[in-house]
């Protein structure tokens, strides 16, 4: 558990995209941000107010949050200076970097010394339970995609938004870094050992009230030859009532998979659906989010149609045109 | 990789079942064993010699493996003075034990002592590559199951002898502790960090000739809630040309899961090579292998005849009838 609010480290981000964790933060739970604070030559901006570490205590930030990643994802040493005064003023450190806060002796130091907390969201923390396949109560939806990196994790806080909004009961599940960071806690399911990945996502998702949707972030792709096997733990731990299908139809192959293609949204939807029944025979895929970033508005608009049309279950793009359509459906399941 | 021969230890095991590694080893590689040793009170036997720990290491002995499993997997401390003189003696330690040989602190020092190794083979060694799913040459043969524990193992590993004694190119790959026990070397899948499960098993079933197969160790299920996510990194790291089927008929209900129904062999074959094909699209299931222990010889013969019939694809038992045919079937891939 990640305290909040929190202070965003912009650090010296050569560019708006190397501070999308700060980003996500921001467009995400803008309520649990004081400000951010940038160094030298930074040159990411959120358009928050630019605050020292002293005036965040002042105004109430708990955190101190990395959100910006450079090369190599390595905590650089023309950081050192505001981490450590962050942890002398009173912040928690937290970071998703592939390097640990732990793993530096002079913020291990002072973090003790000034009795803060280091929160490395890539690392596993505490034991996980073998999964044990019992229903719960309470009900899940999960995100799943024909390719990693596709949009599951913006459709799902989205999802979990336009709930909020409606005055329904909902909570956001976290599995990766990004949205651990933005929820303040998560299971990072793909540092999990993996005889305990289906049950640390059970863990995650407990009993809840009849009427509460988990709306769980997806990992990976049942698809994707480097990651297939986290991706269906999430299928088979978090026992959804429901399924979202992610995809981009520009993508030409798999991320990282050179010469493999991506699965139709009709082979995803054949095969996540039996799979997801395995654990949940009533399990249903309520719709698609299509990411066409990529694609004119008009194009995207007669993509979405086409689709509608063929699979019979609404297709939206959550960035450019909502998920009304897609939570309509999800409130559907009886 | 262990060293071998070995020495089996037996310890107080308190039935034969205990012992079931110890057995494992004596059954499928009696030639790098040379004796077992037994504690007061065992009630083990391999029907093998024997032996003291000196007399072993005279007879060129290298490790002494703990065959024998006790309750809760605890290494005992009345096989503490066995361990410790197996090490000062010259031999290696390995153990497939939930407890860790290296987390007692006296055979750690032993070791250090006499420049000897404590081989945890439930531990991750060295570090593991994602994988990148490139089509690697040489063929690979992978066993799935219908649940869990339902002789995948015995399956593959009665597969390769069949290879060899054919003068076939064939290496048995393992993927759990017994296997790896048996075979020196292997990947502990189920104790591998989530994001490099698939890369840890392309690296153990590498580029090979055109004609050699490596025969993988299944691991868990598709279908089991619990270890599912192993089973799909197996499927898309092993990058299989073959598939074999394993199923127990007589199973009411998964391993572990009150209530899970085992999915039919017809649903297994569909959803296996569907998955399978996404890395290998000329991947074919050669040939079921049915765990018919618990049923009379003539309902065994009648069952196996059925589900040819019915499949149109090879069904054996293997520990009863053995694998001529799965094998034959497996030579004709091209």
């Amino acid at each position: 558990m990640i305290r909040k609010p929190y202070l965003l480290f912009l650090g010296d981000a050569p560019d708006q995209l190397a501070a999308k964790v700060a980003q996500g933060i921001k467009d995400w739970r803008p309520e649990c941000v004081t400000g951010q604070i940038r160094l030298e030559g930074c040159q990411a901006e959120m358009g928050l107010q630019d605050l020292t570490v002293q005036k965040a205590v002042e105004m109430g930030a708990k955190t101190m949050v990395i959100g910006v990643a450079n090369r190599g994802g390595i905590i650089s040493p023309q950081w050192k200076p505001t981490l450590l005064a962050a942890l002398s003023s009173g912040l928690d450190l937290a970071s998703g970097l592939h390097n640990y806060l732990g793993d530096e002796p002079d913020l291990v130091q002072a973090a003790k010394e000034h009795g803060r907390q280091l929160i490395d969201v890539r690392k596993a923390y505490g034991t996980m339970p073998i999964a044990n396949g019992q229903k719960r109560t309470g009900k899940r939806c999960l995100a799943v995609g024909t390719d990693v990196s596709i949009g599951k994790m913006y459709t799902t806080l989205a999802i979990h938004r336009e709930l909020q909004s409606r005055g329904k009961k909902s909570t956001f599940r976290a599995t990766g870094q990004t949205g651990i960071l933005i929820e303040g806690q998560g299971v990072p399911l793909d540092a999990i050992v993996a005889d305990f990945m289906a049950g640390s996502i059970e863990q995650l998702t407990p009993d809840n009230d009849s009427d509460h949707w988990d709306i769980v972030e997806g990992q990976g792709s049942l698809f994707h030859a480097s990651y297939s096997g986290v991706t269906l733990a999430l299928v088979h731990g978090s026992q959804p009532d429901a399924l979202v299908l992610c995809h981009d139809p520009t993508r030409t192959e798999m991320r990282g998979l050179p010469g493999y293609q991506l699965p139709s949204l009709d082979y995803l939807h054949e095969i996540a659906l039996k799979l997801a029944q395995v654990v949940n025979p009533q399990c249903q895929v309520i719709g698609v989010a299509i990411n066409s970033s990529k694609m004119s508005t008009e194009d995207a608009t007669a993509y979405l149609q086409k689709t509608e049309d063929q699979l019979q279950i609404p297709v939206t793009d959550p960035y450019r045109f909502g998920v009304t359509a897609l939570v309509d459906s999800l409130l559907n399941i009886p």
